[in-house]
C-alpha cells in the first residue's frame, strides 16, 4: 500500500460517522485536497460536505466513484452495506483497501467474507463514537478522540493493510484498538452498547410524562440522552445480533431482579455490600 | 425573616451537598464572612473547610452551633438526620428557619413534622443535584448552576420564609424551583433519580469483566457512573421510598420486556416505531 497521503479515499455513506471520518481523515492531512471523494444518495450532503470543503468530489451513485479508490470506507447499516457489497463488489480497482464501521460483526463478515474478490482487502471495523444528533450536519460533534476502536481482522488480512489500517485510526484520534472476533466483538458491544440502549428506549417507554425533567438532577438525562436514536439503525443492530443481546438482556433483569429483592425485603446490610461492591467494580473501570 | 446577609447559617453535616451548599452561599455572597459556620463529626473536614475559608467557625457537636443560628440547612442521610432532630430540636433558637436537603421527603417530612415546635419554621428541599465523587473534598465539583430544585412545603410554613428560600436556592444558582406535596416528590424521584441508580448498578452488576470497557463508545460509561454511588446513603433512599421505587422497577421491567419480545420475534416495524416514538418523547423532554 502506497503512504495514505497518496491514496485516493473514498467514503460511502456521508451520514454521522461517515461524515466525522471524513473531517478526521481532512483535519489530519491523511487526506489532502484532490484526494477525497464520498457518494451519498443525498445530494444536499455531498453540496455541504464540498462547501464546507470536508471532500473534494460527490457523486450520487457509487459507479464512477468506487473503481478510483485505493482505500474505501463502507458507512452504511448493515442491510444497506450488504445490498451495496452484492452489487458493487465487482466495481472495486483490484487491490483496495475496504473498511466498514457497522456496529455488529458476525453477520457483517459473514456476508461480505463469503463473497470478496481474491484481489481486495476487506478489514472489519467499528469506531466505538457516535452522537445521538444523527447525520452529516452533526457529524462535527461527534469526536473520535481518544475514543476506542475495534477491529475484527480476517485470516486473510494482509499484515501490511493492517499495520497501515491502525495507523490511520490513531491518526483520526482515536485512543485505542481492540483486535478481536466478530463473535466476540458481538458479544462483548451487546453488553456495553446494544443493551444500554435497550435500557434507555425501555426508561423513555415507561413514562409518559414528558415534564418528568422538573425532577431531574442528571442522572436521568444521563441515562436516556442515547434513547435519541437513529431508529432504523438500532432496529437492525438489535435484531441483528439478537441471541447475544437476548443473553444481555436476561443477565441484567438477573441483576434488577436480585436487587429489587434486596429493597423489597429492606434487607439493608447485604443490599449496601451489593453496592459497595458494585461501586468498586466501577471505579475500577474508570472510564 | 432579616436579610440573609445579616443571618448567621448554620450547616449540619459537611459532606458532598453540604459543603456545595456551603461553597454556593460563601461565593454568592448570601454568608459573607463571620457569618457561616459547620457542625461535622469529621475534625478534618472541617480543618480543610475553615482554611479554606468556605466557613468562619466549625463545631464537632452542634450543641453550641445551633443556638446562634438564623437559618439551617440539614445535610445529613435519612436516618442520621431523623436522629440529629429528635435530639437537637430542643437547642434550636425560636424562629429559626431550617430546611434538609434529603432525597426522600415523605417519611422525612412525617418523622420531622410531628416533632416539631411551634416557634421553628421547617421547609422540606431537595436540591437535584450530586456528583459520584462523595465527600467534601468532592463538593466544588458539585455544580448548582441551572439545575433542579424541589422543595415540598408544610401547610404551615409562613409564606415570607418560603418567598427567603426560594431567592436563597436562586442565589445559589438553581435554575428550576418545583414545589409539590412530599409524596409526589417521592412518586417521581422514584423514577428520575433512585430507579436509574437501581439500572446503573444492576449493569455493573451482571458484568464482572472490567476490561469490558475497551469495548465502550461512551453509552456504557454514561449509564454506569452514578454506579460509583454512596452506598450507605442509597440503601437508605432505596428502602426508604420502597413502594414508589418497586412500582418503578416493575413499570420498567414491563417495557424492557415488551422490547425484549419484539427483538426476540424480529418484529422490525414495530420495534422501529417503538424506538421512533421514544427518541420522539425524549426529545421533547430535552434535559
Amino acid at each position: 500500500m502506497k503512504p495514505v497521503e497518496d491514496c485516493v479515499i473514498g467514503i460511502v455513506g456521508l451520514g454521522l460517522m461517515g461524515g466525522a471520518i471524513a473531517m478526521a481523515l481532512r483535519k489530519s492531512g491523511a487526506a489532502p485536497a484532490g484526494r477525497l471523494m464520498a457518494c451519498d444518495t443525498s445530494a444536499e450532503t455531498l453540496a455541504l460536505a464540498l462547501e464546507s470543503g470536508v471532500i473534494d468530489r460527490g457523486f450520487e451513485s457509487p459507479e464512477k466513484m468506487i473503481p478510483c479508490c485505493d482505500l474505501v470506507f463502507l458507512c452504511l447499516n448493515p442491510s444497506t452495506l450488504i445490498r451495496f457489497w452484492n452489487q458493487w463488489m465487482p466495481a472495486f480497482k483490484p487491490g483496495t483497501l475496504i473498511t466498514d464501521i457497522a456496529g455488529i460483526k458476525g453477520p457483517i463478515v459473514e456476508a461480505l467474507e463469503h463473497n470478496l474478490r481474491g484481489d481486495l482487502d476487506f478489514i472489519p471495523g467499528h469506531p466505538m463514537a457516535g452522537s445521538e444528533k444523527g447525520g452529516f450536519a452533526n457529524a462535527a460533534a461527534c469526536g473520535f478522540t481518544g475514543k476506542n476502536y475495534i477491529l475484527t481482522p480476517l485470516a486473510r488480512n494482509r499484515p501490511e493493510n493492517l499495520e497501515f489500517i491502525r495507523n490511520l485510526i490513531y491518526r483520526m484520534g482515536f485512543g485505542r484498538i481492540t483486535e478481536t472476533s466478530p463473535a466476540s466483538h458481538d458479544r462483548k458491544i451487546a453488553f456495553t452498547s446494544q443493551l444500554c440502549h435497550v435500557i434507555a428506549a425501555a426508561l423513555i417507554d415507561c413514562e409518559p410524562d414528558t415534564e418528568i425533567t422538573r425532577f431531574g438532577g442528571g442522572s436521568f438525562e444521563d441515562l436516556t440522552r442515547i434513547a435519541m436514536l437513529n431508529a432504523p439503525m438500532w432496529t437492525e443492530l438489535f435484531i441483528g445480533n439478537k441471541q447475544e443481546l437476548l443473553k444481555r438482556i436476561g443477565q441484567f433483569e438477573g441483576s434488577l431482579e436480585a436487587l429489587k429483592t434486596l429493597i423489597a425485603s429492606e434487607a439493608a446490610g447485604e443490599l449496601e455490600s451489593r453496592l459497595a461492591a458494585v461501586r468498586d467494580r466501577r471505579m475500577k473501570m474508570n472510564g
